[in-house]
């Protein structure tokens, strides 16, 4: 399928709207991003109260924000949450004193190296307060007293998070899942939401074999809510594929699920490799996003994570230099053809039985052979039937006849398509 | 062993008194071509008749030709079946008639792009006619009416195909398998059926161990016949070899069977990357020769194929270029030779069990130390004991063996031999 | 750990002690020898009657020698026992008697191609005697009438080796066996020995998991003994290292266990591939030293073996140019130094089961998390506790955590142990 024209611009102008909204791991700012979500897609909102026990961890108190800022002793604002969300420590309790620049440094986060861009902090489960600033205006601020002020509150409310839902044949479920928990960085992960919204939008086109469940969660405590909410339904799922940081302008890289051999892994690198797009496989990692949390070893489900420059990999991460700019249409529409690449196959990757597997069936007689003529095309139409017919053991998928034959997965899949009408093959083990 | 003197030039007369045979997947031309190779070897021919239902498909009508021929306005037999029967179509339904040259364009056939040669060409389950001839012939043609005569007969009949068995100390079966439905094609397959008859007959001076059972039969739908009346004997083979191709200048090719690591495929590997011929080994595609048949997924029997240039891989294939010089008695020798050096390994391949595995059991006392000296071959037959006794856990093969010390089978087996006649190991499992 | 200052030169004043003796597969020479080593290691020693069955061979005669000489027809000894015990051949019976140089030479071994060095020759099986000298001094011999003396007997007396064990925490036992039966050869093995003790003596300043049972035994004859009187033992050896010709200037190999992938083969292969030495990982091969009785398919234990060069690899092999300047105190350092780290992999190296296996615990409550800060080791040693966890499902081990995550294996370990005391994974299966 040829990309959808403007598609790119269309997830960048989604970037774009959601960029400047206070998201954190609770609250009000994550509720405004699933509502503009919500205009793209119909979303089916979950409010976790305070306190619920999920899984090893406890929903925490629900953190709000409405003003922050340091004045200096001229009464100045130098670092202002309205300018922008990263400027204040995420969870920050509130605050509103005085106190000389020496002691406010004890609260003050910079990244000395890159001293013009504001780094993006969290302290989630310590209570304390904090701001973030570039480290060059840190250098300018003169000594005396400053006016701290943060106007949060951390209160029992809810976690909130949302899920997408496209129907398919079977039950067997795909999830995509990507992390909704961080204020102003467009990369990380504003890019992947909006190509999560458009793969949606796509699929809902369609009516694909298996049912894909789209999950819009903060990170770590989302994911684990969500599966501690959804005990039974994770044998439903088959495949998953957590996106992140799925617009800079750096190659994709398809990091493999724990088990490293499962179905989603093998197409990644099937889609990767056959599209010859610059990219990289990694092998699975205990850190980065929530694939950390569906590939723990009591879940050890098939999900990947598919980023373009990966997780703490470009020197814009956790930084104020993640923005819009740093994104681009053209990159998340490559995000995107490779999700739709990927589940082209994912969804027509059965395994079929030779009901005739006895030497050779006679193709002539069914039609499947006389039609074919001499172009290029059919003789590879010929030949991708006649592996179907040889690998169709119950064992071997659509996708390993395509690696064993060299064939593209499309041309298989049509042949498999055309011995199944003809009674050939049947769908599934013996 | 050392090459037989004289059997390369034996095995080439041979190829040329077949040559002129008018072939088909019936007929007098089988019949013929059996008569001759029962010259050499005992043949149990078997006439199964039209109608008959194998597997998926129908034995077919018997198709039988006398005569054919293209006459020019002039009344010259430019176009003649007896200089060579590869002018028809094979199958072609007789007709005898006359017209104009541009209609009779539809049913010739030519190889525009070697405008020397003649194609060849069949259509055996689409009742037709048709010519075969080089296309420079065709260019010089004049505009008219020509006359058209084939004398053909399809009618009810039989399909002809014969087996040779070479008795061994077990009923189980190595089989080799050549088509002899092509007409005057040299390589493709006269070549094959050559080295199978010098094989079977140097096989008849021993007594192996398998049995031996060679089949001569036209392809597809002989293969397919021969399963389907074997399907009890099937389960007693346990090795195949299809011979193909077996006579031009190129080296060797080994196609592995289906499984890809049957005793078969690794015997072949080991002979021919032993004996340091430039030589291809390549995966199974479910296309080529009676291999296709013989592991369809059904049987999965563990046959590869040994050709030199392979299945359609050389400008020559399926042209009246393939004749008797493009084959060589020093190819066919080679040929012959490999075949001769794989069965001799895989005919005493076979695992032990050391029935002293609790430490080494010593040799010295049993005569099977003291009497080595310092000489380098008894060195390497000691080597080769203690290898055997190693690996003698009853899943080892003395291939493995081999491999796995780089000794030459040809030590381990003397030695397995000695060990066995000490008592020391037992042929089979635990 | 830091080598120990000094044990490179306590080594080798033992090997030189040791040097002296004469040992065989019997005798007092033996008996001496192991009464050294008890004077650095608290030993049992065992006493085997000639004539006992052990597996498939019979404990032989005692042998015990006094003298040997020859004298030439002046009267002078040109090859003297007390120069060097290596003149006589190994279990010569005796002889007291004058012959002509001529049929003298029948029982005069010599290397021809190394003509200043004295061979090590025996003959336990077959009775005979003989003598070993160099070439040059062969050649010096006038022809004349030399009188030959061996003072040694053969009867029925006892088979000798001895066992020292570090009692462990578990009665699983990891074996260190070296040979003791070679006379005056420094690399072959005594160096082996000297390594073997300065291990024990180290081990037995722990309290190691493993029970470590270092056996020196004379070869072949001496590990069999030991097989056949411990067959019930055998079930509870997981791991072995036989140590020989470990002092030479060589780099170290290490050969594996007939399984290959045996526990002691990974440790071993981790072991020397992270510590960036310069080494050699060998196939099994069923000759060397004792690992042939160890790893006979009876048995097939996860018994590897360290030497520097190894068997037969050197030139000096077999001769009198193993002598106590072949070894050197930095060589036998660094091969107990490999058997140290591998130790220390092979006693920690368990399987651990996540006992909160559903998503990540949370680390932070736990104070396993917060106490990190943001030094780089601690960042490694977060990433270790992730990467346990990720891992720790009964089957993963932590060597195969080390590698995966390729962090270090003491890193790994410790935050094993930190997770383990936080009750989040126990050891074993689920």
């Amino acid at each position: 399928m040829a990309p959808v024209t403007g598609v790119g611009d269309r997830m960048h102008a989604l970037v774009e709207r959601l960029y400047p909204l206070c998201r954190s791991i609770t609250g009000d700012g994550v509720r405004a991003t699933l509502d503009v979500v919500g205009e793209c897609l119909p979303l089916e909102v979950h409010e976790v109260p305070t306190g619920t026990q999920v899984l090893d961890w406890t929903v925490p108190q629900e953190w709000n924000i409405r003003d922050a800022y340091i004045a200096d002793p001229a009464g100045r604002r130098v670092v202002d949450f309205a300018a922008s969300n990263l400027h204040v420590l995420g969870y920050s309790v509130p605050v509103a004193t005085t106190m000389p620049l020496a002691e406010l440094r004890e609260h003050l986060h910079t990244l000395p190296d890159q001293p013009a861009l504001v780094p993006y902090r969290t302290s989630y489960y310590t209570p304390t307060w904090g701001f973030c600033l570039a480290q060059e205006v840190l250098d300018a601020l003169p000594e005396g007293d400053y006016e701290v002020r943060i106007d949060s509150t951390l209160a029992d409310g809810h976690l909130t998070y949302a899920e997408h839902v496209v129907p398919g044949q079977v039950a067997d479920e795909v999830i995509v899942s990507c992390h909704t928990c961080h204020p102003s960085l467009a990369n990380d992960n504003l890019a992947g939401i909006a190509v999560a919204v458009s793969l949606a939008q796509e699929l809902a086109q369609q009516t694909p074999w298996y049912t894909y469940r789209f999950i819009f969660a903060p990170g770590t405590i989302g994911a684990i809510t969500w599966l501690a909410r959804n005990t039974e339904r994770v044998d439903r799922v088959r495949h998953g594929l957590v996106l992140a940081c799925a617009g800079d302008r750096g190659q994709l890289t398809y990091k493999q699920s724990r088990r490293g051999d499962a179905e989603i892994d093998r197409v990644l690198r099937h889609v990767l490799a056959v599209s010859e797009r610059p990219h990289q496989v990694n092998e699975f990692t205990p850190y980065g996003y929530d694939e950390r949390q569906y590939c723990s070893p009591g879940f050890d489900l098939g999900v990947g994570s598919l980023s373009r420059t990966p997780y703490a990999g470009y020197p814009e991460y956790h930084t104020s230099a993640d923005n819009p700019d740093f994104v681009t249409p053209e990159a998340m529409e490559d995000t995107l053809a490779a999700c739709r690449e990927a589940f082209a196959v994912l969804d027509r990757n059965r395994r079929y039985t030779n009901l005739s597997p006895y030497g050779e069936p006679q193709l002539g007689k069914r039609g499947l052979y006389d039609s074919l003529g001499g172009r290029s095309d059919a003789k590879q139409a010929q030949m991708a039937m006649l592996w179907v017919l040889s690998l169709s053991d119950g064992e071997h998928s659509l996708l390993d006849v395509a690696e064993r034959s060299a064939l593209p997965f499309d041309t298989v899949a049509v042949a498999a398509d055309a011995l199944r009408e003809a009674g050939l093959i049947k769908a599934g083990g013996g």
